[in-house]
């Protein structure tokens, strides 16, 4: 079914700013404004995206009748008053992480939204993360068995995309605040219970000039759930190599190694049970796909892992006059006469030219 | 931009008529209707993915005002004949690989689709893979120089899902015009050249039972592209540790090993050159991800790989009331909490409770 | 140069018993006795590795004469005594992880060993894993600039391989003890730094009806070291997947990551300043294997990792009379008839017979 | 036992005659001259490596009664004269791959040894790897079934390290009779049957500067067994991102991936079947390792992998007083006491301070 229009607007016109538009872009739903510090950026923005109008006021894009919802992805100082804003406006609003600074600014948040009913969905994208989703999913099916152990990182070298992350001033803190939250977010999600005691060690390991208000670069923690699970958590902003995200996942049944950057979203599991039925093996008479027993390296999400819903989207745009075939009946037809050369080529012993 | 309405007809109700479905509920795409050789098999299909009709008479669906273009999903011996009347109705179509059986077919429906002038697309999902779309564009952009030499797999145990895809008079060959179909395609598409020269063997390694009216199991094949460049083609039905397709990419100036399957899309490069920028550092003072002359681990598609497309898009079902938020704002205050408590953690040398 | 020769006695013919015999093999180190708790286990170990002498009494063979030296294998709650009689006899020992059951043991046969000018080893096999040594060469080089961060794990699924492991009464502890005495002695190691603070938790996950007298299944800790890095350390007996052991190394300029169990003595590494010269490179005009800037993949010792030190071990037994050719002059002619059978085909465009 | 001793004489001081060398020292054997084109360079080999003797003219050393056997690491072109002249002096001797430039030269070779009933080993160090060999033991095991399919693949950047690799008067080829030679060879022993049809390609795609007499840079063949079995086969001097060697083994129960370079030796493996027991099973009540049905990882040798044979070695140098403990008591009491400690941090709910 073709869902109604929403026309949503995006405070923030950073990295995060724009990684939103891009994901609004892929699923045609409409920016309706972006909002910056400066015109100049919040016109660059709206100019790379497409979208008509923009602003360096973000309350009147907020008020904005034509606005239905806002995305606020602007520095975590903030958050908090742009969130009541939005509240006060009536407008759902989704918030980049962390929610914000401490706990007393997000209390005020959560109370002020849950008051007025407003929708609003918090930024955290390892909930979305197709490699993450189809590891809960594997949990909650049971194929580890109880989940005992799990060891996460985030670790770069350090937001040098905008100065503010380094100022603990302006955002509550260093690595942990900015990068450990998506941990124990995650850790507790994946666990399916709250963690009950945490200890941890941070300090300014690499970058004292830019640390500042007491901000640390790197941290590490030990863990311990309300079920007797345990965890582990490293979180730096000092290491080379590129971002590195893992998940390891250890259970009674079964142990699951996900990379969301180095290797791409891809996962790497044992099961003692076994897990899932891929569509293939439901139409299949016999299974021509590994048994998940064991080690195995399942997509995160098949139909985009093997193009097709990207496939069958492009076709409905040429369909709409919105794209040219990409792929065209004259290739498959190239296809065929090349199969046609292989096999007259393996009946006769010899090369065939095309 | 909300783009207008389209209703897209399914014609095959197995593996790929369901994947195909699963494709457009992703991007909120109408299915109006599904056609299978039995009204049980239709009937199931339109249950499981919602869809208000079926019928098993796939002209019925072909002819109905109501569906705007046509998705044909059927064994390859029904090719020839449903586009042929896709193009007879004025319907745009989709149209599963292999084009036809052969390539006295498969230019018959080139023909009469460019007579009438309908927007047709063929269904060669490797060209809508993120791993391979990206890696065609890294070509293009040069990170690899000229290339050289490529090498291509698509090998798992047999089609065991459907007893057609073993019988060569149904489908026009065996593992080559099944799984090579594929290769050939994206080898020409990579190397940026047509395929002048191929070698190939073929034989019944495994399955002599199943394989009938000639149909080969495996495939091996060199191949000569007019600009020089080499290629090797592994194919094979008979091999066991599920479905393995990868794709290397020689060039003068780099290297890329992508595989779509065990690595669950991971890309591993190397290039002299480097490639890209990703928005991290656009928006960066200095950069703080990995350098991408050398070797390097991208994403497909970072905005997918990382879960932000989906986290808007879930927010703008909120908004729309098709759906609760599955991150709160709770979530969210949880999170800063436990940061809160490592911060304590550390600064005390004890751990804290929460 | 030939050394000289020298007879070693074994106590112990459990795994590590057999394991440490394999080694004198490979080495041509003659084994002149094992020790056993019965007469059957130490005839049949001796038998299976071509040892002449057995018996079930350790004192008999740590005091016989043609013995030279002594490799204790035994449980954790025997080092103490056995130890104590090598020292007393003036025999050399090596003696298996832990040294003992706790300090208290540990400190009197250091002690002793030192009155009496014993040499000693102590058996951390992890100083003596290729891809570890070449990690630590790497660290001293300064291929990752200041250690900052390390992780380390040793995790397996439970020591069924004996029912004493599983009684803190006879080792001392649990997995910590027996898994993570590794990974301490590791960690502080590669740091090049004593380890200051611990905090940890331990638990029974999993095996609580094999714990016994305290023992734990799990432990995870968080280490600072006196130079201000920090590492943590995972350690399980409740995993399942396989035996699983990694290091990871993160500093200033570079990151390793290490894996001596699944990915089989792998090297993955970053380093922004590059590292080391292979003898291809210093025999080279110009380099034709990667930088070491940026990621890589060493081996951890080439000249095993590529064959050839086996390669003339094999040919020096040969001349010894001691093996035959397994790798012939018949085998390099016919290797080169198949290369002249390719360079014939290229030429001709044709398939050639063999 | 220890063997009676050996010397051996190296002709040649590039790159190969450094790795023998230092696979010589590795087992203790003495080499007890080097021959090179110059004084110089055979000198400074002879100090490298600690050889007392060196001379500028090989048939020298082939003669001087004090070399036992004779190792031959020159360019192809001398192979067949220095074979000869070994023969005909009744020494034992090694030779480098490819045996010789021709079938013919590699014929008299042959005949001759055979003749004088002369040792000789060819050196094909694939047959050594310890990876590849793992791999044929578990072949021959049955692991994998019956061997259908084989891919192949020895690439680097070009043999720069000589200019004599480039001129195929000397070599007898280019990249294929340089590094296909190692892969014909091993696609046999792996496959246990013999090559009976070929088809390549080969061309210049990159040096065409370097390229002299006829020498290729790049070849791909496509090969067929006698036993039905199908191979590929990669082979290029053009590539970036370092040397590249693996073989991929294809049966009917299973699957064998296997890198000897960017993977350091990893072995990554599916089968049906299962395979082999290790130690650690063998003295299990209940096996802690995974099953080897499925995927698995396993070392190539363990005894290697996990240091044990490298440890032990090192004891005995103590005892003979070649070297100093590198693995004290004193380490393995410090251990014991981080163990201790983070005992102690569980059991009280703070950090220790060691």
């Amino acid at each position: 079914m073709e869902r109604k229009a929403v026309t949503v607007g995006i405070i923030g016109t950073g990295f995060m700013g724009k990684a939103h538009a891009e994901g609004y872009q892929l699923f045609d739903i409409t920016v309706g404004m972006f909002a910056s510090r400066t015109l100049k950026n919040a016109g660059s923005a709206a100019e790379q995206f497409g979208v008509e109008r923009w602003t360096d006021n973000w309350l009147e894009l907020v008020q904005d009748p034509q606005i239905d919802c806002v995305d606020i992805t602007v520095p975590n100082h903030l958050h908090y008053e742009i969130a009541m804003a939005c509240i006060k406006a009536g407008k759902p609003f989704l918030i980049e992480k962390p929610l914000a600074r401490n706990t007393e600014e997000g209390e005020e948040i959560v109370r002020a939204a849950k008051e007025k009913g407003i929708v609003a969905v918090y930024a955290e994208n390892m909930r979305f993360k197709p490699a993450l989703v189809r590891t809960k999913q594997l949990v909650d099916e049971g194929a580890f068995g109880n989940i005992l152990m799990l060891r996460s990182n985030e670790i770069h070298n350090g937001p040098f995309h905008a100065p503010w992350f380094w100022d603990a001033k302006l955002t509550g803190g260093g690595a942990a605040i900015d990068m450990g939250i998506h941990g124990v977010n995650t850790l507790e999600w994946i666990m399916g219970s709250k963690i009950k005691r945490v200890y941890a060690e941070t300090g300014v390991l690499k970058w004292s000039e830019q640390c500042k208000n007491g901000a640390e670069d790197t941290a590490m923690a030990v863990l311990r759930f309300e079920n007797g699970g345990m965890a582990e958590l490293a979180i730096s902003w000092a290491i080379s190599g590129g971002m590195d995200v893992r998940l390891e996942v250890f259970g009674t049944e079964g142990t699951a190694y996900v990379s969301t950057t180095h290797e791409a979203g891809g996962l790497k599991i044992y099961s003692n049970k076994g897990y899932g039925r891929p569509l293939e093996v439901e139409a299949s008479q016999k299974p021509h796909v590994v048994d998940t027993k064991g080690w195995s390296f399942p997509a995160p999400k098949d139909v985009m892992q093997q193009g097709h819903a990207f496939e069958v989207k492009h076709f409905i745009d040429c369909v709409r006059g919105l794209a040219q075939p990409s792929s065209t009946l004259e290739d498959g037809l190239r296809s065929l006469a090349v199969i046609e050369a292989m096999y007259e080529s393996a009946a006769k012993g010899i090369a065939v030219e095309l």
